[in-house]
């Protein structure tokens, strides 16, 4: 069990689900978030904190024998927003964890990431990165920062690239990309047990019928998530027609992101 | 849900299958075959057609928006028989969906294409194809065709590599190519059902215990079979003796095919 | 049915238990240790054998028409030992079962063949071989050996590198190396009901959520393990804390081993 | 030395520089061609031969022991030609070897077999094919065709996915795909020399600068390409501005084959 | 030939080279820098420019149809030194790049973007990212982006992990990473001569005896390195004795980079 | 420079030339056999040991700072004596390493490791063991050992799948396998130049147009041989006409090895 568990972005939609269901993995929960957390529950510590903020950072990360990072900006927008919280803000927390001895991270990465590939292909952790937004590429600078402090400092990583986690899939794309919030919470569960983390890439989905991702290399988590999207497969698919085959819908693994315009400032 | 779906070999064993299950995807089945099919039924047009010609070819698949094309011979024969129906037919299908613009198609084609491969090895979509027969030969050009007119065309197919298509398997080596009714069905609707199909190698088979084939790379068409041949392994074995260990039943993927003879003629 | 299959090793913990459960196979069990195995049962012939000892071997396998070797030294020790039991005794049981016609063996190697491989790696089995004992490289002595019986002599083995082999798991490692005495049984009944073995590398682990190893190319042998150690999780853990992250017994797939001294003599 | 060598397509470009140039290979040359060949030569026996003739081709080959198959139609063309020469004929070429017990084959292929591959990708020989045209089709049928016969009646046939054989490179492709004279004569030097053969794929290609195709896996010919398109680059490139880049000529591997139509009769 | 070839990053060592040496690929010169470059000479434009500067950027970029991108940091530095030159600064030139319409560009990526990789581990183009450095780091940001800018809008890049490119190498780990002069010009022009680039990685080396990078891939290129650092070996090795074997410089393809100490402001 | 260099295996064909050739490694050259070696040379010291011997090795090794390991059983033999010198044998030198701190070895390994691969397989380093005798085995068994040395102990071993290495080839299949004196030399230099040597496979082979074997990944060696067996090509073809091509000779890699009886004593 950690003493203090640090979740950031946890005013988020993930971040709120993570904060009620993470609290059994440490003594004491820090959560944080640039927007206001209302106030602290037992065992919690609320910090309001801007990640750009590298003193700010450094306070945050002291204390914290484990970090849940899921803060910073998760859709795609102005390339000053996504730079200053999730790169010059990923960096404030590793170099805070360096200088802290904070060993162990969950990085919420992200499946943009590779977004760039088409819905018919089948990755696995070894797979070029081909991010499809500023927002992927942020998460791609965040995973070799990631490694750079494995290799080099021994902080361990799970490099997750989330798929979609919510209560249940919306969408056709998400039939694919689903992560149920019970699954998620059973990967944190294995990322904080197991002896030795090391630094690897996961793909953050449940066992859906659809599957884009290969999650094998990571059987020493013993980690094997329990949901199946194909059970609200005829629900999703009432909703709307299907995308149209060229679509960037039905074309690539980013979905809509790929069409989102990349914006300066 | 399609316009008009064509069933090509709807006379053969695994066709009137198809026939019978498959009326739901479409507003229409149109059913050919070389021989008489008898009547129509409700929702039904019957074609009687000769792959071998062109111009009924033509005919047959102009107003369909899908095909599942179980037609041309589907065993060892004669090489004018197997070219007729295989080569020459299979070419004037795609000619005719490209003319037609139906653009998704679901090819049986055969594990008698990677039937030269040892029963002690496991193969997935890329397997340097190792035709057994003539047959099998035949299914491997309708393969390259397939590839080409996806790629020049547009046309998407499901390269099918069918196992055996039967109520149950009835010999050892269906413990491993067996491919349930059911199982069959689902495939078909996902092949249909997906936004994007493009051109994918499938394996057709039942989550058979026994396994030689690997089709992790089509995790996208959200397709999980649900049979398994271990059921009937005590029945199937309780039949014969097994093969000796050297005899092509025992040896090879395609199995007794490989002691077929060539027969030109 | 075998006529007469001989299990060496009856002694040991693995081979008591294959002695009770392995009887259904052939018509006579011939077991065999360096110790005292007590009376014969029906359908039972005793004899005690030092396997380093070749005539007293040669006269073992003779009428015997399957070998499940499962003697030796199973644990590190002076090189003296286990060169006598495993190099000289695996070669000594492979020589007279060449002369003697017995054709196909169950070969207990072992992760520990690979044991110096990272927990974080996953492995099949292609893995360069990576002994982390002499124990080990007494094991991957005997698995080079089996590949040349096969591939000069025809005869098959199914390289098992055994995981570990309890009624229940006792350790954190074990989460992950398990194999359940139910999945052991259900293995060498599938070993020897398979009209052809060949000579794959096989691990010898049940279903575990736990997984370093992958089993996908010997999906022909219709085996298809049922436990689970994740049953067992909670107990385990319950009983010691986790090891340190750089322990070998965190590091390693072959755990303690690692750090057993080398002994000449 | 051969007995007797069969060339067949001598009236091509390739096979009147292969007659010229191969006539040490065998004490006696046939050569052969659907056109007329003129009178025969010292040590030749010229034969008028349509490939799609079966009994023609059964005589042709009747007493040779040697094949280099060059023969049939060598650019896009309708289905019924292509077919005619390059899908009967080249089954008719097989089956009179396999009756007549010739047992080694050089096999004009052709790089259209993986024609659809783009420029900028690196392939060996085990790339899934991706024909090009119903040419590339004709020869991908060709290749199952050889294989089938090597594993099964144990014909050896040299799979030579041949680039383009000129007397120097003409346009920008062919820095890539150019196979100079003397290499493509050293290449088939090598294929009847060597005492085993099998059934490989190889690229028939110099040692140009420029390069798509790997060979490494075919060095047990002891095949070394001399040759070097990058002589020419200058002469070649002050021909013509280059391509647009995503002309089919600058895209794919197949160049402008891929814009050919596909003409049915 | 080139309207006008934008050269970043002029004033450092290999963009003075650059400079001196790339003249004939384009009409007109532009070079830039943070630094005074002196006059501009025949056929030069010489603008001062800090790649931190969008608007400077813009117009630096603007009627350029190429970019040898060698500016920025080329050393480990401040996080907020390399972010401003490395991050924004590359971004902004590809931003320019997509707005003015340019659309290739070599771009210098480094080997300190797979530096924590070991000497003895030989790399190709697919090898997951280990930066060693905030520098590499910023170099596999560079990465990323440059691809998404090829995939999403078209624009080219050669991504040249670039070696050591001096006069000659100087000490033993340049053995490996040497890129001569003549090599690096050779490949700048190949880079702007083929028709149809894409957007590969390369490894900037010549034709040393000492490898770790694989370059096959890029055969499409027709780029053939002429020099060979073991010319130098005796010179470099006299200089000083080998390192230690666990050394950072003998350990890691980064060779002292490892060492190097993060420094965030 | 070494201290002193320890050359096994003196009185040998290859240990003659070794001892010759290689005294500007070290400062010492202290050479072994279990024959007589004659007197010692400047700079020589002569043992007689037989490696069967723990003591003996024991005290041959002490004082040295590298072996050149080619001593025990050349060619195949009854098992006992393959196991005293190549198995007992090589276990004792690396025991005697441990304990006298001589942390680099070149292994002479042999093809007979992998004999049992045919000649139209291409292989590198990670191919799986296929021993072709008890002489390949026992190299099998020193491969092993090698890796455990290095990875517990840090012992560094070069180890080298030795060709064949005489002064010419003599027959067709050292086309593949000849590894000249020089090349020979060269590699044994750079095993003991390199700062970091790691415990790789390398193919003791020369520049041959024949090849099998790949060498990329040891590139970081520095090592590129100059000799090719293609200058002997039509010498060596001249004194035999080829062998049948399914008999051993032609058809495995470890050649007329592979018809060798097994000798139990």
């Amino acid at each position: 069990m950690l003493k203090r568990l640090l979740i950031t972005g946890a005013g988020g939609g993930l971040g709120r689900m993570a904060r009620q269901r993470l609290a059994h993995l440490a003594e004491t929960l820090r959560v944080s978030d640039i927007a206001d957390l209302g106030p602290a529950g037992a065992g919690e510590e609320v910090v309001q904190c801007d990640l750009g903020d590298k003193r700010a950072v450094e306070s945050l990360v002291e204390g914290c024998d484990g970090i849940v990072h899921l803060g910073g900006q998760s859709v795609e927008d102005r390339f000053s927003v996504i730079a200053n919280a999730n790169i010059h803000g990923v960096f404030h927390v590793y170099e805070a964890a360096r200088r802290h001895g904070c060993n162990r991270i969950f990085l919420a990465s992200s499946n943009h990431v590779v977004g760039l590939y088409r819905q018919d292909q089948y990755l696995d952790h070894t797979a070029v990165p081909m991010p499809d937004t500023l927002y992927g590429l942020s998460k791609h600078f965040a995973e070799g920062l990631a490694r750079m402090y494995h290799h080099r400092f021994g902080i361990e990583t799970a490099i997750v690239r989330i798929g979609s986690c919510f209560p249940r899939p919306v969408d056709r794309r998400m039939l694919a990309t689903w992560l149920s919030p019970d699954d998620f919470v059973s990967l944190v569960e294995r990322v904080f047990a197991v002896p030795r983390l090391g630094c690897p890439v996961i793909y953050g989905i449940s066992d859906n019928d659809d599957r884009w991702w290969d999650n094998s290399h990571v059987g020493y988590l013993g980690w094997r998530p329990k949901d199946n999207s194909a059970v609200y497969r005829e629900e999703v698919c009432a909703k709307a027609p299907p995308p149209a085959k060229d679509s960037v819908e039905a074309l690539y693994q980013g979905g809509l992101f790929v069409a989102e315009p990349i914006r300066e400032e």
